[in-house]
This record gives structure tokens, sequence and C-alpha cells, in this order.
């Protein structure tokens, strides 16, 4: 495919650290591998973004959108105490939002996830009914 | 003033670890009193909101309409390497946005800046030549 179709291509360390559950109308919505918390990402499908103010007004407002539809999604899911929301890109450049579920006795709680603890592996098919519980809300409605 | 009014007050701990730049439409602008790193906060004035989920669907859109605009003065007024943009509120549970201005150089990169090094107080004339830039850019356009 040429260079200049603007074709989208996950970066290949959130590839790596993620399953996919599935496309919303910009975004690719990721599960990241730690069972630690109910973690997810939104990746604008749109290359060459590394800032929420790369993208177009348009893309940005469907962007916050596909957020608020996300975060609803995990918290009723989850049941969480709190949702965290943050778009960093320090080490992965590529424009991604964490949309996080965190719970008052997780294992970095207060403090942010990134760097607290190492990431646990989830047991057998809990990774699944997550998975599952959340592609219900953002795509059986 | 009655507790049914609705009326906006920021949270003490926002209040003391802050000074503030001024109000844009929903949401009123802060700087952290932190040195190693330029660190605006936007805080919707709305009473009992905790989560982005929380906010109406129009104040939600116009919020992110908000951070693009200050992250693209903060972004001019520094020229840093990256914006790190986030709602976390583990500890202070109202509403608010950080966007925060990252080097390659500063005290926690790559790092996230919460909690990593103790806070730094700005020099002489360094906090109101940024507060002037960033003001500049947010009201007299």
């Amino acid at each position: 495919m040429s260079v200049h179709s603007g074709a989208f291509a996950l970066h290949p360390r959130l590839a790596a650290d993620t399953v996919a559950l599935g496309d919303l109308a910009l975004s690719r919505v990721l599960l990241i591998n730690d069972a630690h918390y109910p973690w997810l990402l939104l990746v604008p499908r749109r290359d060459h973004i590394m800032e929420l103010i790369d993208l177009a007004d348009a893309e940005r407002a469907q962007l916050m959108t596909e957020i608020a539809t996300v975060a609803r999604a995990l918290k009723e899911a989850t049941a969480c105490d709190k949702l965290n929301i943050a778009a960093l890109g320090n080490a992965v450049p590529q424009l991604h939002v964490h949309v996080i579920a965190r719970r008052t006795t997780d294992a970095a709680w207060p403090n942010p996830v990134w760097g607290a603890v190492p990431a646990r592996a989830y047991a057998d098919g809990e990774r699944e009914q997550l998975l599952n519980s959340i592609r219900n809300r953002l795509w059986n409605t």
C-alpha cells in the first residue's frame, strides 16, 4: 500500500501490549493485557497523529464522543470507583487515549497506573468475560 | 448562598496548589505551582461533577474545545516536546483536566509527572512571564 494512502497502522508496541475489541467510527478500541486494572485504549485510525491538537476539529469532537462512550461502557462493565482518562504518549508516539477503570483497592491506588507495578496476566476466561461485557455495551445496543 | 444554587466553588486543594489565569466559557484555567513543568488545569465551573461522563454532552464537547485551545496556547508559549493531557481525580474529586507541557529534559521524562519529584517553586518573575505568555494567547486574540 502506498505511503501516500494514509493507511492506518497500529504502533507495534500498542499491538504487542493489547488485544483488539473492535472499531468505532474514528478509533480502534484495545484492551491492555494487565489484569490489575480494566484498561482500554482508544487509537484514532489516522496516521502520523501524535497529539490531540493534531486532529482536525471534527475528529477531536468525535474522539471525545468515543471517549465518553467507552468510559460509560467500562464503568458499567466493571462498577469501578473512578475513571482515569489520559493522552500521554511519552513512550509511544502514536496518539492513544487511556480509559482506565480504577478501584480504591487496586494495585496502584490512589496513584496513576503507569509504572506502578508490573503487569499481571489475566486468568483463564477472565479476559474474555471482560471483553464480552464491554463489547456487548459498545456494539450490541 | 443556597446549596441548590449550583454555584461553582473550586476545591480547596486545587486552589492551594495553583494560581488562576482566567475563565473560558466553561472552564477555569489554573497554573500549578511547580516550575518543573508548565502545568495547567481546566476545571469546568460546574458543581458535583467528578467524571468526564458526568458532564452534559454539550459541556463535554465544549471542554474538548477548551482543552485544545489551552493545549495549543501552552505548546506555543513553551515550545514543549510533548503534551500530556489527563483527567484522573483519584486524590481530588472535583473534575479537573491536566494539560502539561513536557520536555525530554524535564525532571520526570519519560514518566508521568504525578508523584515523580517534589514541586519546585518558580523563580522571581518566571511564573508571571509564563502566565502572561499564556494569557495573551488565550484572551488577547
